[in-house]
């Protein structure tokens, strides 16, 4: 059976690519970085995932982490599993700084500015995901 | 040097014990199971943290998430790691239901509903992670 992503996720976001296990999303509100991964597993919590598997989760939201701050321009980035109303597993991976558009409180239900990419935007953004670093090489556009 | 849990920690939460690499807090808030883990590394940012010692955490991240979840009756956890406040690295691992305190939203900011444990629920919870399970047996209480 053909893997799919919550239609709530695909609604809020654009889909950027995929990495070996997930699905890489960023939300379409462009006030701050906000990446969500979704790996094609049938665990609804993070903490339910075989851990080989898991560890290849976290792997892919640390490059994910680490290429926000470089390219990006974030101090920090915040990551969680929650899913309460979205029951599909996903993992949002947050690009902060001190004063962006809900700091220092957590961008779920706090964000009331909204911007959004331009097409050039997401061009630039899923170029620069190919790039130099060694995962660049296994990040698969859509 | 001896590692410290930052203060405002230890001023929101009980000090349960330790597994190999996390300190095991309680979020004094008993209206739902909040734990926090302190693992004692150098990093803020768990994506940042080395990936074999990251994988730890996350291990025993699931080992409280599954606790949570058979002795305290959830059906749910959300995990994250935000520390845009406290900057010392620290893990949330939060049992859910629908219907709890802030269902279905984050614990973080939307929890206006406070209860406290006594004494003899944290001996209980306690000696109820000690029993059984074969993490059990890494649990140091304090």
């Amino acid at each position: 059976m053909t893997f799919e992503i919550h239609p709530q996720l695909i609604a809020d976001c654009h889909h950027l690519g995929s990495l070996p296990v997930c699905h890489v999303l960023l939300h379409k509100n462009a006030i701050l970085p906000w990446f969500i991964l979704v790996p094609e597993v049938g665990d609804e919590d993070l903490l339910d995932v075989d851990p080989e598997t898991r560890n290849q989760i976290m792997q892919e939201a640390a490059w994910i982490s680490a290429f926000i701050k470089k390219t990006m321009h974030c101090s920090k980035t915040n990551v969680a599993a929650i899913g309460n109303v979205v029951r599909q597993l996903h993992v949002h991976v947050v690009g902060r700084n001190p004063g962006d558009a809900c700091w220092p409180r957590p961008v779920w239900g706090n964000l009331n500015t909204i911007a959004s990419y331009t097409t050039k935007d997401l061009a630039e953004i899923v170029h620069a995901m190919q790039q130099g670093d060694a995962w660049g090489e296994q990040f698969a556009p859509c």
